[in-house]
């Protein structure tokens, strides 16, 4: 009895309410990204370790869920044992690197523009916390085999139109490009070194505010000419996309390169711009994950500390898995924040899945004939359910309504006799005597 | 690149065509289910080691992956170390039981008479082999509330429906009653340390025939007058459930209780007898899992070594989680099983998901309105890809044929001057202008 019956630290129990609501989301993320063209791919919940490591950095290394060794497998226990040893397997982090190794395994059979969308849930031994937890769902869409910026404009463009078919509109799609910082950080001369430093301090500039980035850059050890380079470009809330292209002339080629992708990629949106919520052009935006070669996206929301999904191009992972690059870019929605914001905001669906009719149990003898009742109307395509024991009849009624069913049908041996079950609307409240062979249309016609 | 870009041992990666058709065979067996009464519950892929240690038997805890300890918590590494304190948590083994945790758990808030099915993943480090994966999926439906008949006949009945909305019709739900077998056991006059060898020899009928369960029966140290009462019951070929009553009339009292069930069961079933394959008693199956109390249940089919499914009633389950007992029964269909019967007897259905429409790419400069094009008829509702390169315009039809579009849309300069495209109907080979403002009309007519 000792044995506790919460499920494991950050993660959780569905219940049937919970499910019904997560399906209906993901039902319609899923249909949004099909009518993109996205097709659904699946992988296993364990990787290899060598697969997953060295693909998120150190934080990501130590929050993988790793499997122990099985049988002879396992090495004899010794102080100076690498705890990696012990391991062989871990639970997926996110979508995307397995993804990776799909492609990279079955390159040659797959499309050559390879669209695929996956909706599976992932393992991070993070602190949980408010949307965040141990065990979560991912919605990846991802467009593999062309560097052509239709596949970052058809990412955003099936990730908007999914939150808008969930009934959101005031989201905002930050977009930017890794280039972009690079050049932003060679025009500004910033050694190096010293890049990376001043990139998380950027980062934080909607949680700490320019002042607060300034005291971290200065932290960092960057100079004050850096600084104010810093504070004229990235930190400036006027800086936008029309500034970069004077910013960079003639000083930072890979600059240029990316400020051209971005100025392309927002033609592209704008050209069609139907979809709910706003894309928006974002400096700072950095992104943590280090496989980010190009555009990168994240999607702020009201309600919601941090993002509600997140992506970029990455056209080098795939290549560490194979010989030749097979450049790529996708985009992934939190599941749970997604949620969360629904439920705050009173938009989630009903999570009831009720009986359309419940048969009450009268006698011991008829509940065969109860079960080939319950059987016929299912068979019409119905849910039905039936009382599994002896009742009050009061109880009974009371447990169909808890249930919220529609009909409750009383058949006994008097109503065998007479051919007809005695059915009750718990809507109007009205009963009628339905010939049995007739309930599954007479319920039809109620429908 | 040395790094495997094949999935871990005994796991696979679905690819689209694999993703569709096990999505179409679960949405059959959930809606069943669903007309059934059951409401889903989903259940995180870790549990606690303590929770599912000890329920499977030596054989089930050996082949559980065991996830590692994280930071601090994992003990200092020593000869004398129990592996076992290495880890914490597991991926699950089956889906009973999560579910009896979850029963426990939330007593009270569910609905006295739990119907819950679970169509999730399972993990086991079994040996690889035909249709026998490390990571599987199981369809499971479950009643637990009860300890009337109804329940078994409910789960049973849902089961071939399942099957039959499949197509399935020819195959065969053993069933039998852990009480009939001990009660067959005592009419045998075998001893109660040797009734666990003589079941697992017993079960092994269908594989090795009537003498090589009696050779099994006498390695086991059996005597001939044990040996030749068991001939005469649970091994002779007619040996059917009228007989049961006969032999255990004032002999066994738990043989007459498990075979009163089962004649009531028989009872019900038989009176709605429209289901799909046949229910026939098998005194001679035993099942492995040490949980069941009452009826258990197999289902074999041509063309499949073993079971493609099973279950049976566990009352005491829930009770190694909580104070009192709750009685339940569950059915499990092996999902991977289903579909390698489904294959090789052509049964499964399309796998693939062709665009509606496809946009070829005639210049760069009419890219945005094409992207544009794309985006109007994805918003009426049909699935709409793009070629994001520029390549020879035989390239772009082979490629659009070969996702099997139906309708390849040609949309460059001189077609925006007059707002017209060229849509080809791969089907019919036909060409026509169509304006670009009617195009979604022009395809939902043609659906």
């Amino acid at each position: 009895m000792s044995v506790s019956v919460k499920p494991p630290s950050g993660t959780r129990d569905f219940l049937p309410a919970d499910v019904i609501v997560r399906r209906h989301v993901t039902g319609i993320i899923r249909e949004t990204y099909e009518r993109y063209g996205f097709a659904p791919l699946e992988t296993p919940a364990l990787e290899r370790l060598d697969v997953l490591t060295g693909k998120y950095g150190d934080e990501g290394d130590q929050l993988m869920f790793k499997v122990l060794k099985r049988g002879k497998k396992l090495p004899a226990l010794q102080p100076d044992l690498d705890p990696n040893a012990l391991t062989d397997l871990a639970l997926r982090y996110d979508l995307t690197v397995p993804l990776a190794r799909v492609v990279a395994a079955h390159h040659g059979q797959l499309p050559k523009f390879f669209k695929r969308y996956q909706i599976q849930p992932v393992w991070r031994a993070d602190r949980p916390q408010r949307g965040r937890f141990r065990e979560f769902y991912q919605c990846d869409v991802d467009f593999a085999g062309t560097t052509s910026v239709v596949a970052e404009a058809t990412v955003i463009s099936a990730v908007r139109d999914a939150l808008g078919a969930l009934g959101f509109s005031d989201f905002v799609v930050h977009v930017n490009d890794r280039r972009v910082l690079t050049g932003l950080m060679e025009v500004a001369d910033i050694k190096e070194e010293l890049r990376g430093p001043a990139l998380v301090a950027i980062d934080k500039l909607d949680k700490v505010g320019v002042e607060g980035v300034n005291r971290e850059l200065r932290e960092a050890g960057l100079d004050e000419a850096a600084i104010e380079a810093l504070n004229q470009t990235v930190l400036a809330e006027s800086f936008g996309l029309e500034a970069l292209t004077a910013a960079f002339g003639g000083v930072s080629e890979t600059g240029t390169a990316g400020a051209d992708t971005l100025s392309t990629l927002f033609a592209l949106l704008g050209a069609s711009d139907s979809g709910a919520g706003t894309v928006r052009f974002d400096a700072s935006l950095a992104r943590g994950l280090s496989y980010y070669t190009g555009p990168i996206f994240e999607i702020r929301i009201d309600g919601m500390a941090g993002s509600i999904g997140g992506g970029g191009r990455y056209d080098g992972l795939v290549g560490m898995f194979r010989g030749t690059q097979i450049p790529s870019v996708g985009f992934s929605l939190g599941l749970e924040r997604i949620l969360v914001v629904m439920e705050d905001r009173g938009m989630s669906p009903d999570g009831t899945l009720p009986p359309d009719l419940y048969i009450a149990q009268l006698d011991a003898d008829t509940v065969p004939d109860c079960f080939q009742l319950a059987q016929a109307v299912r068979q019409a395509g119905f849910r039905v359910d039936m009382h599994p024991e002896k009742a009050k009849l009061g109880k009974q009624f009371a447990y169909a309504e808890s249930l919220g069913a529609r009909f409750v049908a009383l058949y006994g041996k008097r109503e065998k006799e007479a051919g007809e079950a005695q059915v009750k609307d718990l809507k109007s409240g009205d009963q009628h005597a339905v010939p049995v062979g007739e309930l599954a249309a007479w319920i039809a016609a109620r429908g």
